[in-house]
């Protein structure tokens, strides 16, 4: 294919949707990648920038003219293209927006470039319909017309007054059921849902996919409307948000996939092995100080992976489900009521595992006290660990962190010391060492 | 205000959102909520139906009659309508169906019911709006106005041949930005993407958000029109499937939340707490072999804690990149090539972490002999559990087994039952005992 078979290479990728050629690009060397980029027209490839994946996007963005990355960004939706432009360097950003012709568009991706990214501002698009409420709805669609060129999708005509207050909004098929002479006064819906500017980009994705909406206008504290956020933006936050967690979970800090390289797959899982290998140690440490049990009793040093594995399962256990239910919103009631729940749970859980416990060790070292004192810590150890592993993310979150941290290596590692530290003071307590 | 105040009520809960009311339903007890759904019109409770939680629901629908229950059905879109039949008692469903008044609402719920709920047949709605190429676009609007009142939004309008195979799709926009007197068959866009009914319902999820689609119509094997499906639905499948992932990773089954009983939580975790129990016996059985290693290097034991969380984080971590990566397609390459990137990347970090673990024993310990050995061996089981991690996952994505259960508890076990060994067996072997 790589020939520099222009024509026929044109030809091919006509038939392709951007989201396939960004993903066949994905796959090529950068040399070719830059090189089909430059041979198509800027109206595809502006969209295939889009959906590049970022390590590659600014590859090739480094290889093109800041003339040609504006060239690019003038086919964009201002949120893709402020997008865009907010991950060049600094000295760049500059550079590329001083040679975006269309002034309006300009001053639009300017705009948005000053919101922080993880606010509504920072994923509203400046592309929308609005209507003023003293125009009629034969005027209103001959205008309509003329915006709606600009605008990709068309969810809702925004209605505003004078001041350029939201007041309303009206879908198009209110717009052609409705009789030519009436004002857009009478029939526009008054009840619209807006979001704040600053408003978090996840409480933004929790409003839409409660209420089931597909855009939503956004304003400033003045009810001013200043852009729209559509359902397409939430599906990629609330997708990263579910990335995130699930990463977290597994113990893997940041945002990284399985092709990124090994430096950078590292830097993410690391930390995370470095905080088990401290807590390993500490392990090591509160099993050397009982090592005067050892003589009588090494039979309880066998069963110590038991019990820590044992409190790392019960803590990510309720630890992920308070995570989850905190991001759900359906987290009600007090804490004391959660531990107590809590509690009861951990302890019919632990006292099922325990009498499989206790039998096993009975029947396989015939000593009915040894059992009981194995299988009785293991009670209160997996009761621990389900109460911590509750406390921590509620109390985090509370604290205005996300609770997502306490999940995975960081409630195993806090159980393990904590379960084997539980198991050995309980066990010579019940053995009388 | 249960005062039974029926018009101060109604008065209160006119002004809320459905979903709100769903949610202040979801906190009450059941009388009350039984009492607020027959108090409301049947247009507005639903839609709180829709939203209600599912077990509050089922307990809700218990209450209503079949004639209550078809009269909701009325009023909802008939993918709802088939949700809400579809989670009744077979003895019922035929009942309610039977009180539906509207025929071809009827007619389209008992079509949809039939389509497994996991495919595009499950998630579409038949309401669409659907023209013949052979109309003008002003014939077009009219009856668009007539087919639209029955659709809550209208998001494309399908292009449908004389066998009702579609051909082509046209926004809205398209429709008021064209002359009166053109023909459809000359304005629509005939490159419409499509889905057919029996896709996976995973599958369409991926595709609409490839493609960033806000709606995607399915059908059959002839390319007949039957349905579509919104992207509300997908953002529900995409949260689904994301909570699904989390819950597994963290060793919980069913599909729980943090409100559930008691009884189902212990149900949707004991099991993989049963098979961390059995693990950490496997663990017990293998210690217990090793146990004539005792007398000389005790020591040796007080590390195991420390072996089997660095198995079961590395383990996780790898396992957890892989699940993500296959979740959104992006683990290419063979599976050598991952797993020798793998191994690099373990090997790399076991390097690092076992360099500070040695230098730990020796100093603590004083002999470099036994420092080395510990160090070693970690070294060796992080390679092992980051390759199991690797391999699992891609062995059963591709036996066609969902690899999201291969995380957590059980690659922690296995990787603690395997570390656990090889650790002792390294260690012996350059101890020379």
């Amino acid at each position: 294919i790589e020939s520099r078979n222009d024509k026929a290479l044109h030809l091919l990728l006509d038939d392709f949707h951007y989201a396939d050629i960004a993903e066949i690009l994905d796959e090529l060397n950068l040399d070719k990648a830059v090189y089909i980029i430059k041979l198509l027209d800027s109206d595809t490839t502006s969209d295939i920038l889009t959906e590049l994946d970022e390590d590659i996007r600014e590859k090739v963005l480094k290889r093109l003219s800041a003339k040609e990355i504006a060239e690019e960004i003038e086919e964009l939706d201002t949120d893709d293209a402020a997008d865009i432009i907010a991950e060049l360097p600094e000295s760049r950003q500059e550079e590329v927006i001083s040679k975006i012709e269309d002034q309006d568009h300009k001053a639009e991706i300017k705009e948005l470039l000053a919101y922080d990214e993880d606010t509504a501002g920072g994923l509203m698009a400046k592309e929308l319909v609005k209507v003023y409420d003293t125009w009629t709805v034969a005027g209103c669609l001959r205008r309509i017309r003329g915006q709606a060129e600009e605008v990709t999708r068309v969810h809702s005509v925004y209605v505003v007054n004078k001041q350029d207050k939201l007041v309303g909004r009206l879908s198009l098929k209110d717009l052609i059921v409705a009789k030519n002479e009436q004002k857009i006064a009478d029939i526009y819906i008054s009840n619209v849902d807006s979001v704040n500017v600053n408003e978090d980009a996840e409480d933004v994705a929790k409003i839409m996919s409660k209420y089931d909406l597909e855009a939503i206008p956004v304003v400033d504290d003045n009810q001013t409307l200043l852009g729209r956020i559509t359902i397409d933006d939430i599906v990629d936050v609330l997708k990263e948000e579910a990335d995130k967690d699930y990463q977290l979970a597994a113990g893997i800090t940041q945002d990284v996939d399985s092709d990124d390289s090994i430096i950078e797959l590292t830097r993410a899982r690391l930390p995370w092995l470095f905080l088990g290998l401290v807590g390993g140690i500490g392990a090591f440490l509160i099993m050397e100080g009982f090592h005067n049990v050892f003589e009588k009793y090494a039979v309880l040093f066998f069963f110590t992976p038991l019990i820590a594995a044992m409190a790392g399962n019960v803590g990510v256990q309720s630890s992920a489900i308070i995570v989850q239910g905190l991001a759900n919103d359906d987290v009600k009631g007090s804490v004391n009521s959660r531990l107590i729940k809590e509690m009861l749970l951990a302890a019919l859980n632990g006292f099922i595992l325990a009498l499989f416990l206790f039998f096993f060790v009975w029947i396989t070292k015939g000593s009915p006290t040894t059992a009981l004192a194995i299988s009785a810590s293991l009670v209160i150890v997996i009761i621990v660990a389900g109460l911590i592993g509750t406390f921590v993310p509620l109390f985090l979150n509370k604290q205005g962190i996300d609770p997502a941290i306490a999940t995975g290596p960081f409630i195993t590692t806090s159980n393990d010391i904590f379960g084997i530290l539980i198991y050995f003071w309980i066990a010579k307590m019940i053995l009388g060492i």
